[in-house]
């Protein structure tokens, strides 16, 4: 895990996509600026991502109110070119009903890893990039990575500068019942 | 899921703890001021304790550094009190392995709900609390947590009022191995 | 894991037991001949029992019919006798919603292994004993087993010596819905 | 769940495939017989088969002999036809990692269900089938099958007419280690 904590951070460029799916129109990076953004990197026949990289993606996307963290997918293409199409992302897509927008990685056109894969220096699926609301990347992970930890990165990038505003929005589940145990907690009568 | 986010919150007011387990000596919450808490109460026969919050509690204390976060458990018995005791705690503690510190909640004496339990108006077992750094109750909560929401609310109070500082100590595990999918990633040849 | 395939296999000696929990009255394994038996040995204070044994052994409580296979508990102490005692195990029983019977091993008074463990043999806890029909002990097994492998085990001597007879009672939950896809499975439009 | 248990049980139909994957030449239905089988039908797309069935089918495979069960999956689309082409599923189970022969059901060319899923009634996937020694359909299962319930069903098929034999090469894992307890078992002294 690369962390960046100097001031003077790089700021993603933009990536190039050739197709969108999930959202109404194209969404550029520039456009983000002022939210925290999770970028989520992956390939629809890479097992890790669809494990448990994209359902915890999809469960950032739930914890998160949208108007602080923009979640986005991009279809990192570096092998199986052939097979995993357009086509078929849209079929996987609509099976496993991924909520959030997702990008086709432009291919390269020679059978290597897609451009912004490229561009962005990721070393395979899934890799998660986090920027902060000025679009600086604070980190770029490759592999699997701890919803506390995450939730940890991305909670901190949220409330950075904000010293007294709460938190919330999440979808934790309280117990509930009457007194007793439940396999989720004890009451007290 | 209490949540604080008005300019005034109300302050914890200290605990009653009888006997500190996995500490060489007694911590007070005066003591933690300037350090987010998370204070984990539960009881030793709490189902929902021992299966998720519990092991949750040990997972929070090893992503955050302790100059950070303190992590306190309480023993806040209010059933079962005759076998809930503290050489019984004592055993539980070293066959699982618990790393934080524990206090055990003063009983009443009377046979209900033990003190601290009683004065924070906690509902049950397993109950969360979270402290800012000065001391203000920023969540209460009874019953499961998502580490997402619970890695978010702590993440968010470290990094408050820090506008360029990082994150990090995390224990992610970055995908590692050579080209090909394993299952956690698949990486460029 | 002990598998005992010969010919001729022991057959396990009775029990020692002081108390009963979870049963109008006492169990002796002679009462069980005729029916498979899973014996699941347990310490109440032991981490792999609470957090996989036990809720497996509840499993195949579950997924076998009683008339097939007779499931006992065993709490078999051999430290912190102390606090493991009966009335701790009446209450960890009560929360934990455990539904099998429970019998409490006889201790030997001196501070060492139960007395039917010592008898038995066992290493430590959980410990999983299954008999066949006959009485005769086929696996004698200390820590975690597999759902498939202990399923197929009982499956197995249930259906020992009959050609022709059907299988069932299971507990499995077959998808549901119209067409399209699910979490579980993809039904045909 | 269907379960047949009266004495004439219907035997299944030869399949019909049009490539083998993961087998040096093809598999006949009729070649089985002598073996219990696990037929498990699939789709690339399917999130419940890649998430738990395919698993689960794995785990079966690595649970029994392969001279007492034969695991057979049989990849039966009726959806997407465009995308989950050969190719994709070779692809598919590469990355996966899938270890038994897999068959690819003929298409009924008419974008339907595929043809030895259209004749063995199949209602989508996944869709488990077991068939005794004889070739008889015990089990025709849509949707998900419990662990503890498919080991009983196949260990029962394998030692159905055997009242005496063993059971084993379980793939359990024995606890280790000296004294005291650890995540999964507790040793005696």
């Amino acid at each position: 895990m690369s962390m960046h904590t100097n001031e003077v951070l790089p700021t993603l460029p933009e990536w190039e996509v050739s197709d969108w799916l999930n959202t109404p129109s194209p969404i550029t990076l520039a456009s983000l600026r002022g939210r925290v953004v999770l970028l989520h990197t992956f390939q629809m026949l890479c097992p890790g991502c669809v494990t448990y990289a994209l359902p915890q993606t999809e469960r950032v996307r739930k914890a998160f109110p949208e108007s602080d963290l923009a979640v986005v997918g991009l279809h990192t293409v570096f092998e199986h070119h052939a097979v995993m199409t357009v086509e078929a992302l849209r079929a996987f897509i609509h099976e496993y009903r991924w909520s959030f927008p997702i990008g086709v990685d432009q291919p390269d056109g020679r059978g290597g890893p897609s451009r912004s894969m490229a561009r962005y220096g990721l070393r395979g699926t899934p890799s998660h990039l986090v920027l902060d609301r000025d679009g600086r990347v604070r980190l770029q992970h490759f592999g699997r990575i701890d919803d506390l930890v995450l939730g940890a990165i991305l909670g901190g990038l949220v409330q950075g500068g904000r010293r007294d505003s709460g938190h919330g929005e999440g979808n934790s589940v309280v117990a509930e019942g009457g007194p007793g145990c439940t396999s989720s907690a004890c009451s007290i009568d």
